[in-house]
């Protein structure tokens, strides 16, 4: 057998969101709303700052308002909530992302709740947790797990009555993947299985979808994947690599070379799952935008009732 | 073989955590708090005015207070607002449950949401699903996943590395209990089938705890089970019997004669899972009140400050 999986191109597919977000941005600013995104970057971290910049860029390109705070490493806590707060009451903005990690001697978890629910696009204030995990359509799903089910859709990848394993128990990803993808419209079983478990690839070869998220380059081999399946790679990790003129190269979790001649279809590193996390971010800043433009509209037609 | 598995005696483990909360309940009231739950119960529901009744005397037999509100099936929206505003503001209430379902003419969920967060002891506030989902301890835990929990760790069930499966999707068992199950500390693999399962057997196989919620008399038989495996029985079914005064019997979704001879430790239907609940309802108002009692006590030092 020498099956070739078919590669899932998440640059194309993001490129595709981000088409339509600048479609219904369009839309919006034809109404007289500009969907705006804040950005808070507390200190200096090479990769951050890379990620923020690349934010800013797809905002402007999909027709969106952007704006990037970056602050001292050295900011106390009641500067930060400050900032917070008059984002949180500044109507040109939407949506706001306290990009991760902040420096050492701030707990991110009391900055993340400080964010207005309304305008945590990145899904994180436990409201929006909650009300993602219960099915409330009014929780914003965090950008990565949004992305990989996109792709799923777009693929057409089938999940009814199939069972998806999960690798790696991160917040971010992993829990709310689990969440979505058993949830009535996917119907699909799930396993998460992580760093613990004793040996994950019993596991992993009941997987008719499998999402590895670790940050353990070689992690998933040909022999742990179910032919067929759908391997969605999630890690991103910098190996050295001579031969590259930044001397190192990005892989993912899976042994792709491998694994493509067992699985029905995969997604590369780079160039699959990460794209998406940008396009799916858009999204949920332009539904916050167009959700506060719709209770202005509420707000106003009661002030203007008689 | 014909092992007999140990029983999981639910109505003694209870029976120890009401004692535990009874001491507890002793302590506050020594400082000036009695603990205080509130029951509201809309309409007429056989099952739920039992259920009620059970709660309000394991309040009474720990040493707090307890109300129930018994409103009419044609309550508005706009006075069972009212009612829980009230409690919300209520200092002498620290807990409010609201009695599920509701007549068909209420949702739910807007009323869950309407209970201030920190006397949401049932753990439906989607705040508090955020929380228990993030692993912040704020977060109130429903009861019966927090029963579930309590068993395994008195009655000392490996969890660590070991892979636990749940069968149904529930969002006030299933989904939580996951997420516990699978947090460090546990550091449980999990595995969630459900209806849309072909066939749930080659997963309920893998499990060492094996967790039934879904509803089915007879769902699990012996030959689904691993040999030793802790088996979690959360169904609760009537099932007509002419020999039993009431007519019937209550059972559970495991076939527990036959899996009694396979599993380790089993718990029985009725007097296993059932009887936590209350317990841990108690569990939840104690610290609900012992929250609230630090909250006054740091008000009360900063206005006494000069």
């Amino acid at each position: 057998m020498n099956v070739s999986a078919r590669i899932v191109d998440g640059t194309e597919i993001s490129r595709a969101i981000r088409a339509e977000v600048a479609a219904e941005v369009a839309q919006l600013r034809a109404a007289g709303v500009v969907p705006g995104l804040a950005v808070v970057l507390v200190g200096a971290d090479g990769a951050s700052e890379v990620y923020v910049r690349s934010k800013a860029r797809a905002c402007r390109e999909a027709g969106m308002h952007d704006r990037t705070l970056h602050l001292p490493a050295e900011v106390t806590a009641e500067e930060l909530y400050g900032v917070i707060d008059g984002l949180n009451a500044d109507p040109d903005i939407h949506g706001i992302l306290l990009q991760l990690p902040l420096p050492a001697h701030l707990n991110p978890k009391p900055f993340l709740e400080r964010i207005d629910a309304a305008k945590d696009v990145d899904g994180f204030h436990p409201l929006n947790v909650g009300r993602a995990f219960i099915g409330d359509p009014r929780g914003f799903v965090p950008a990565t797990p949004a992305g990989i089910m996109e792709m799923i859709r777009r693929e057409q990848i089938p999940t009814q009555g199939r069972h998806a394993v999960i690798v790696g128990r991160s917040l971010i990803v992993s829990k709310p993947l689990m969440s979505l993808l058993m949830a009535p419209g996917p119907n699909a079983g799930v396993t998460l299985v992580h760093r613990h478990t004793p040996d994950i690839a019993p596991f992993t070869r009941m997987a008719d979808i499998l999402i590895v998220a670790v940050g353990k380059p070689g992690l998933v081999t040909a022999d742990m994947v179910k032919p067929g399946a759908a391997v969605f790679d999630v890690g991103i990790t910098r190996v050295p690599d001579p031969a590259d003129p930044r001397g190192y190269r990005v892989v993912g979790d899976v042994d792709h070379a491998g694994v493509s001649e067992v699985a029905g279809a995969i997604t590369p590193v780079p160039g699959g799952v990460g794209p998406m996390t940008i396009a799916m971010l858009l999204r949920n800043t332009v539904e916050a935008a167009r959700r506060d433009a719709a209770r202005t509209r509420k707000r106003d037609r009661r002030r203007a009732a008689p």
